[in-house]
């Protein structure tokens, strides 16, 4: 109890700090912004040495737990990914500043002019596993667009999330920003989550980086609003008006291109009646490019089973299925998806417009490959996640979904009748 | 318990028919939304007899359990009252349809166009108290962003608002569009209300209309999340640089016009050095007017006591306090405001920006009266309430705001490289 006490304490304290930082960053030149993200740039370039020592103790504790290839790999920093940090971080710098952007603006008969211009949320949690670069990505986002934000990395990234953040802080300084701007719990204490998760008073909104387990938590528990996505059982549709062409690049590059990122496809669709011809021409791409296909129509590397429906395989395994039309394409995708990116490959004006009239995920593509679902690939820079929620934030979140909105109302001793 | 069992029941049957209702009405063509508003408009004029004997049966009860004569105000249904809830009927039908509405949409250099429409959040929750005609507003204005409503009255204006949503439901029919789009739930049993606060699989977003007991509780309980304001602590500040006429022009329109709204001004701050003769002149005027002025540093009706900020007064009493400059108002306010509606009376193009700029109350006015917080007065059209959170939706919530977006990518073979 003892524990769990000093915990509350810590934590509010980091929230109060955070609020206090976010009233001041609300109105934060945005030179100033600009200024501390270079200048935590110079230190992260500067400081490489140290962030790369820090990283040798994460490692190190790493191989004790028995992290997986993959997990190490995620969590380990050389100077070519200190020096995307770097860029990253650069990159967020020179970006507009959202804060203050007058969004739309109109008179009103009785003589008041009203703008609509974007305001910073407040205080944004961003809880993560391994990768310590999000520490740097998610703050620069989060100060860019006005806010303060408490960053709980994974246990495992502790030291380099910790040499990453004095960096930051060291920027935050030299621009004269409220230090407070963006903190790091500075504890592997799990217990430091579940306070996040119910900081109402002190968060606005949380932001999980990590896979299912994490974000499910986090959905299931927090209080406070989350913009995330669980899963992403992306789904390309292949109709029967598709460009044969178009379809076998774009199946391809959506399934083969990278299969661990949540915009990888994970589901074939195909039209019966191009099922036997181009259908059954990209599932042998498929396996000629080392992907199992597990098939429901076609003949893939074996049947698929009712449970291939609806996964996320993050692997060379696809699901493919032949299904009647766009219309049982559209019930298919309804009933197992995850609202985060489909695709239709289809040269018929009728069918794309069917298709993402119909369905409601965050992002619907035409002959183009889901794996796009990406902030820069939409032109947003930097983002912090892909959240397939409705409220507030869709599809990926970068310094504009950060931020809300405020109406500035002008008269000139307007009064009402 | 068994009670509640059978609540769960008939809550989760709600739910899935508003889910599937709103799953068909995401793509429900605009026309066929507007005869349904139409249609409602027409049965509700027809029908106005019944629902003025509905009514009778409401005032009965309430006068047997002793309302209020301003509740029972509320309450009333006449002739003239139904003739404004058919006009707000058809001013929803004829405004612009918000789904599929193009908000912004760009072209990438890797051959994608990009395009971010609005689609609908999907079940909307109301609870509201008293006033019957809230439930055609409601309904109407989720008609219109083309979500379903599961609709809670008041157990006062239980037969009115049922009465009222038969002529919704005739409406819905007349145009072929699903019944469940706008449901009523068909009880007084408060434990209704505790099922939709927890009801994250069926609804998307609660909206309370009513009291601050009411929308407390909604704020404390809910798992949904809520669009709502708890207060409505408006301030106007009377800066140094205030042209005096329309100073006291806006005062005097802002505490008095309607004291029961939630934009009717509840303090008053003076620049010091305006004190003694502009200050105290909106006072006197204040006061000949009828109002009761609990000042600080002024000579009003009696003087303020520390509770009298930060108080909602919904009547004629003001609270008055004399301020050293604008930084000093916008510290005060940001102590005792509920971030809904500010004002600032100022000539001074600088103490406005800095108003606007540190200030972030959802509505930031310069010489212009706070009763003007209101969806119609901004060009919303109806609202279906005013909301002082940060996600999402912000102050008056009109058809706009009741939708989220997707993004819709078009591209011609486009793959990631």
């Amino acid at each position: 109890m003892q524990e769990i006490s000093d915990m509350a304490a810590l934590m509010a304290g980091i929230g109060r700090a955070a609020r206090a930082a976010a009233a001041e960053l609300a109105f934060a030149a945005p030179e100033a912004k600009r200024a501390a993200l270079e200048a935590a740039a110079d230190a992260v370039w500067t400081g490489r040495e140290a962030i790369i020592a820090a990283n040798a103790e994460d490692l190190a504790f790493g191989r004790d737990k028995g992290l997986s290839p993959a997990m190490m790999d995620r969590l380990m920093l050389d100077e070519a990914r200190i020096g995307s940090i770097v860029a990253g971080l650069r990159s967020v710098a020179a970006q507009a500043d959202p804060v203050g952007a007058v969004v739309a603006e109109w008179d009103m008969p009785s003589g008041l002019h009203i703008r609509r211009v974007r305001t910073p949320l407040g205080v944004v949690g961003v809880i993560y596993e391994s990768r310590p670069n999000v520490t740097a990505d998610a703050g620069a986002l989060c100060l860019k667009s006005g806010n303060a934000v408490i960053l709980r990395g994974g246990s495992e990234s502790f030291h380099s999330s910790r040499a990453i953040h004095a960096c930051l802080v060291a920027g935050l300084k030299a621009a004269g920003l409220p230090e407070a701007a963006i903190q790091l719990v500075p504890t592997r204490d799990r217990a430091a989550v579940a306070e996040m998760l119910r900081a109402v008073e002190f968060i606005d909104v949380i932001v999980p980086r990590g896979g299912k387990g994490l974000v499910g938590l986090v959905q299931k528990e927090a209080r406070v609003p989350v913009f995330a996505h669980l899963e992403g059982i992306c789904h390309v549709y292949v109709d029967k008006d598709a460009d044969p062409e178009k379809a076998m690049k774009v199946v391809l590059n959506a399934k083969t291109r990278r299969t661990g990122i949540c915009g990888a496809a994970e589901c074939l669709l195909v039209h019966r009646d191009v099922a036997a011809t181009l259908g059954q021409g990209i599932v042998d791409a498929l396996m000629a490019a080392g992907v199992e296909v597990r098939a429901e129509g076609l003949r893939g590397s074996r049947p698929a089973s009712a449970e291939d429906f609806g996964r996320e395989f993050l692997d060379m395994i696809i699901a493919a299925r032949v299904v009647d039309d766009v219309d049982a394409a559209i019930a298919h995708i309804r009933r197992y998806g995850s609202s985060h990116t489909e695709a239709i490959i289809t040269e018929s004006d009728a069918a794309a417009e069917r298709f993402f009239t119909r369905l409601d995920s965050a992002i619907l593509m035409r002959n183009a490959s889901t794996q796009f679902a990406d902030g820069g690939e939409f032109g947003m820079g930097a983002e912090i996640g892909i959240a397939t929620g409705k409220m507030h934030a869709r599809g990926p979140v970068g310094a504009e979904q950060l931020t809300s909105f405020k109406y500035l109302v002008t008269g000139d001793g307007t009064v009402r009748t």
